[in-house]
């Protein structure tokens, strides 16, 4: 059976039906799934962040796509990763793999090579590699047209372009990080603190924790939130401390939005404090 | 052939792709499609409504999975519905079943059992049970890997969590009923008003017919209307009452929002009475 | 192998769900790709654009619906046109297939029989054609259980219903044509200009060009401005003239959006003359 083909871009709801296309058009029995169209518009974090999340829940050997690329036409590199369980990410190198170098970890990048891995009859066009190259690499990657050598030349993982990642610390009743990302739709906030992070800290599930967000300018945030399994443990409309899907805390409100009651957006630059109840 | 699986969330666009790769990790020879992740946030009925609306029009043995969820984490059931015409809906069972009890009709219910039907690995996180608890439990049926009694305990039918439904009466010459919702896009209203109804109160297609709208604070339409198949039967901008694709009354505009015109919205509680012209 | 079966709509978000079930329920062998169902509402032009973008990226034989279709319920034609490359589209015969006239060229055009191919137990509804006619068509098309002849009677290709195009022309240094279309999410203008006429006008790539945009009231844009092969190539925030993926004429910003600098609509009417400096 041959790999599955998984596509996300910043192209818009519908804007994947060219790319989605010139796979089959490689091999019709390919098949390929659009992951989303709707990455945030040039957001190289919020693409890498996507991927992370993806990966570990998608059978190994999966051909991931991922096209956000303010560079397009540019001289950045345009690569295919071998990642360490085994599926690919096709993908311009711009930060984009920064989060998989750490977790599944890349074994192998590649550039691809567009004399032979790129759409006959599109050389005059610049602006969409996410169809002449991207997708039409990987659709000869997956349909078995050309393995990983087939690619083009090898470089070391170590030049795989990364952007400076979130960190947290612990220390003794203590955890520190930063906001993440805001969930879609719930308004949920995801932080960079590990729930292990928080277990080492001597968190206890059930407890009530200090949550403490900052932004340069000052506290934004600063309650006792219950710790707990999900939404539903607390009242409608009360804010919640649990352990996201990711592995990582998520700061939410029960049938309500986090990020609208207390006017956070995407952009916000913010540190996270959870702490035991003196 | 494996039967397919379909599903409908809350999770927002984009917000299946952990969701669908779950199941394939499963089974890689799994089709999942994603009907919508758009139904309402929370909104139960919404949820009902669509599937009740597409269950019909897809094979029978179809594994749906739905997921909106505002108790996620508590103790409200996570079941497996089997239906009279052999398709299945994953889902909590918190209303979303209701329209279904009545038309196909549920044959049985189980309870998930999570000790053998939940993802490995993702104890410690509550606030995912669409991917893994629903999604996961509906691929290992999908798949062939349990059959329906793997699933877990059956409970009796009439358990099932029900919401109190749109009802509907006839008289000579009339029919009353409630706004059930807005189609989206288009803005028409649905109604709860069979087809067949109309016809037992004698309003012939082609008529005019007098359509009254109301809330509680009183009337909100009350005008004479063209009975007729379609929008474009009336000039553009003219209000029409036609069969919707459901089998029950609708009232839109040709090439326009009825819900726009006179400012419905969905939380609107309406009610409606068409009656012959005297 | 079966042609896969590939739909774009107006129905909105989630709207494709039982017109993606009844073409399985048909022949759950079917493959079924949504294109999209987010061409704007009533939009013909819009709908023909976007297939005419497709189509020649996606396998030969491919069966295409298109439901734009503001008419619906009412005398058009429902149609099944096969194309000079061997796919079909099965569409409303509403100016739809105006572009595909020209390329790749219709080879011939037959009605649909709704005595035979229409979903049965859908009679006396008539707001749905895009599942109870076009979809349960193109199935039975897809699927071999009807052949081209059993769609319906044939009539002349000259008789497909089409819209005055945009044009364009092309003099010494200088090519003249109309704004197209506004590519959504990203917002660069589509002009109707081949890139074969700037070819033949002089204009050469690297150069600046002198670009005017006009409406009917007077002059919106006019400047030089680089040509170059894709955004990246000028500094972010600045504007730039490159080969758009369609072989026309494109007209954007690196990192921005041109519309919204400009303020300009999907529906403004405007000409748009590019011409070497002086």
């Amino acid at each position: 059976m041959k790999p599955i083909i998984a596509i996300q871009t910043d192209f818009g709801v519908g804007g994947g039906s060219t790319v989605h296309g010139t796979c089959l058009k490689v091999d019709p029995e390919l098949e390929v799934y659009e992951i989303s169209h709707s990455i945030e518009k040039f957001n190289i974090k919020a693409a890498a962040r996507s991927l992370h999340h993806i990966v570990p829940f998608w059978p190994e050997g999966t051909v991931f796509v991922s096209v956000i690329d303010p560079g397009v036409g540019t001289s950045r590199r345009a690569s295919v990763a071998l990642l360490n369980n085994g599926s690919y990410v096709v993908t311009p190198d711009n930060g984009t793999l920064t989060l998989l170098l750490d977790n599944p970890g890349v074994k192998a990048v590649r550039t691809i090579d567009e004399t032979v891995n790129r759409l006959k009859g599109t050389e005059k066009v610049s602006i969409f590699h996410g169809r002449d190259l991207f997708a039409y690499c990987a659709a000869r990657l997956a349909s078995g047209i050309i393995d990983y050598e087939g690619v083009g030349p090898e470089y070391p993982v170590d030049e795989i372009v990364r952007y400076p990642q979130a960190g947290w610390s612990v220390s003794r009743g203590r955890a520190e990080g930063t906001v993440t990302g805001i969930m879609r739709t719930f308004g949920n906030l995801e932080t960079s603190i590990p729930v292990s992070a928080a277990e080492e800290a001597g968190l206890l599930p059930d407890s009530d924790v200090r949550v403490v967000i900052s932004s340069v300018s000052g506290t934004v945030y600063d309650s006792s939130v219950p710790y707990r399994p999900s939404f539903g443990w607390v009242p409608k409309g009360e804010e919640v401390l649990y352990n996201g899907s990711d592995g990582v805390l998520g700061i939410g409100i029960n049938l309500g939005s986090f990020a609208e009651r207390y006017g956070i957006v995407p952009s916000d630059q913010l540190t996270v404090t959870v702490a035991k109840e003196q």
